[in-house]
């Protein structure tokens, strides 16, 4: 790195599994930026980071400097940030999807649950039994019902922008298919809101942001229309007899929810046009 | 059926879309027993049948003699029934998952959330858009989560299981595999309760059933190992960080969920050997 | 049309089933230039076409002008052209397979055998029920094993490269998978000829062109490496215990198969730079 | 196995990769009978055994007494035999396919080509990044053109059946799916013969053959016919432009092209009826 270091100025880190927080101060110490696209600097603190990954931090100090890189939400922060954190596939669809109604009071925030569905490319390319095609293929399951380590990270973000605790329930599933997340996430409302209203709430929330597409009242997002893309799409309705709000959205876990995203902060980063070499449409069928 | 009646004792009803409450009565006014397949006589209630279905009830007179035909629940029922409506699918799946709780004190009976995940063989042979080969491969989605036909079946056994008056909210999605139903089920526990007593709760319940497996602690089910079996698997975790209970199960729509039962069903009503015809195991992959 | 064809100059023509042959000579007879999809002019001859089709053409005079639209075997027709007629998604692997070695004497031209393997979307979006979900996934099947209507044009062509009449078998088969095709291509070699000599026949015939990609000893081509391209990618491996040449290609029928190839062949008749629009790479996985 | 073997009098071997030859000799020693499912005994000619396995024959004396357990055609031999070398899947569906019309003069012995498409079962448990599910799903390929290892055994059992030496190419294609194997056979007729009269000698050839059913003119087979049944289903057309027979073929890979087939051998050894066991029906979808 040391040669490749005086050429370029940022860097995009996708190491193995907890080899970045090595790296990383070496390269902040040069001067360099760096998007790390491991789980490495996205917990703020320590303490949680050991509880969830099992391991010590080994450049604690830096955490309180790495932004976390979920565009929408931390442009002006992401445009100076020396280190970006880019967020997990799940969590990027499901902070996303709650982000407009964390602050409002609108919603009981102890009540929070997401059940997510990926395809497969979401466990990478490493070889296990479980992602062997006959084990996978014509089947559904749920894992890590209650362990999953995209849960600090997203009650983090959400306790920031509902400025108190949030917890939440996840359960992540495995679906027969190459590409796509779709988080449906039920929570309890605090006053009566008609889908109409909850639709408004999402577009006004939304209203400058490109890549996030609020969809009109009786449409539901489909892996389909956003695979290939940076897209995330959100639908909504508000489930009346019970009071709760159903809102379900939909990414490519491996663009908007990896390194579609990462692109889009390196051009909040260097004052590029937020698309640049996004501009692709969805891939269909 | 002048003809066939006089041969045969019982008549297995599966009949385009609210055709059965117009044949039903003339069967049973020959003394001949049905196990019907439609959704036509599962709804006690001729008003919620109406709310929901868009249609006057033809025989209501009959709703209150028809037995609800989920044979672990009403087994003695079944037997002297003269008509049992056979369950929906993800009925099934779900007021399995849910009757050994219900009764017990043990959750909030109004924070009751269900997703489901169904392979493509549970919409029918019926030629639709959505289900062409290249719309459904490779994608997922939800539908209806707010209006499926399912929830007012099973919000009248999960009350009568209750003894109190008991709503979901019940989201379905499709995935794109032939066959199967997942579901994750999320409740509110009164008080707090470890995963190993959940599931002892659960082997208790269904300690004399063939057909219901209670899976060991840390076992989740997967459609894959009931596919072409009558078997319902369910699957527990105590969220203890929320204070809640996630039921995952896993049941064949084609079989449990829809014919199997029928045939579970008519053996209790001959007294038969419960599991004849029904012996056969998963076919994986 | 009238409106429509005052401001445009080029038209494609993607019509249902035979009716391009009545619009195009309307078209043509305002100075206007075509690219059909159909296959109402790949045909030169009318009876054939009527053989093959079921239908007398209703533009026979214009078949003799019409150009086959396989971009790399006839650039500077298509240049020129005032109709072209895009080839057929199978036809098109098929000859850009054969081309390179049809004029050589190499092969026994009465001993072509075509294996072809298509995705779905080949099928288009029209409902059957071959194409319903649960009936095409997890499953392979061949069909119209000596009659389908590709037939005619491949021959065709292949003779005009030929330069002598040549007869084709040709089986296409359908496998569980939204786009691409897959054709294996068994021939006669005339004289003993190994596998680089054959690989260096084929690098030069293509040499100047940047859609065909030759693959190198021991590589076979996969779908995968196509899709969302007008890339073909063809691999060759001789049979010498048999004096066979085996001839594997790829292309994406949706790209390369039809609207890329139609997109390939307006640059061409613009002297616009041949993959202007084209430059997506394949969408893997 | 020494206890083993004081109990059991048949064995199956299903064991790693060139074990067999090392055990079978040990088990036969002690009047044991023996079904072994690898392809260690299916050679009769050691020298072709280490062409095409790159390994000496450890047990090269025993080759003339197995019998090769393709069981319509050696049922007499499996009868009466110590040691039966279970074919392998593909050979199944392809030997079944062309026993028929080999010792008829009917065909051009050296003209047969066979293109095989396989589910991914067909390739074991074994972890491989060509069969990791993003890898499989959505595509299709080629492999080993001119190299698989069940060609010696198909020219082997052919020419037994013509009484000539026949050649083969032999090309197999991975397709998305789980189970099953379609066959695609292409052959020269040696004298000019219909669609009728082809099925007619197949018709008779397995007249008293419960597992092998020969399709009605313009019925082709589909892998979803014999998905856990021991079926080989064979459909057949003439292509008189080229004066060729085609014949495809599907089987399950599992059971008759495996397990199956192997049970089948057993029930005639034991002279047990020959479907014991073995009763199960497709499964489909």
């Amino acid at each position: 790195p040391e040669e490749m270091s005086k050429e370029c100025d940022l860097f995009f880190l996708a190491l193995p599994y907890k080899a970045a927080m090595s790296l990383v101060p070496l390269l902040l110490k040069k001067e360099k930026r760096v998007i790390d696209l491991s789980a490495d600097y996205r917990i703020k603190d320590k303490d949680i980071y050991k509880k969830w990954y099992f391991e010590i931090h080994k450049s604690p100090d830096l955490l309180k400097d790495a932004v976390y890189g979920l565009s929408e939400l931390n442009r002006e922060k992401i445009r100076n940030a020396r280190l970006i954190a880019n967020p997990g596939c799940y969590s990027t669809s499901i902070i996303l999807s709650l982000a407009p109604i964390m602050k409002s009071g609108l919603i009981a925030s102890d009540s929070i649950i997401i059940d997510s569905k990926s395809g497969i490319s979401g466990a990478g390319r490493k070889l296990d039994l479980s992602f062997h095609f006959p084990e996978a293929y014509n089947g559904v399951r749920g894992y890590k019902p209650t362990s999953h380590r995209h849960i600090p990270e997203i009650e983090q973000e959400l306790s920031l922008l509902a400025k108190s605790s949030v917890k939440i329930s996840f359960v992540p599933h495995i679906v027969p298919m190459n590409r796509g997340i779709l988080s449906t996430i039920y929570v309890k409302a605090n006053k009566s809101t008609d889908t109409d209203e909850l639709i408004d709430i999402y577009k006004g929330y939304y209203k400058n942001e490109s890549f996030v597409r609020i969809l009109e009242r009786g449409k539901l997002p489909d892996t389909h229309h956003v695979i290939g893309s940076n897209f995330c799409d959100i639908g909504l309705e508000v489930d009346d007899r019970n009071n709760r709000f159903i809102i379900l959205s939909a990414i490519d876990n491996l663009v908007k929810g990896a390194s579609g995203q990462a692109v889009q902060n390196m051009n909040i980063m260097y004052n590029l046009k937020e698309d640049l070499g996004l501009e692709s449409r969805a891939i269909f069928p």
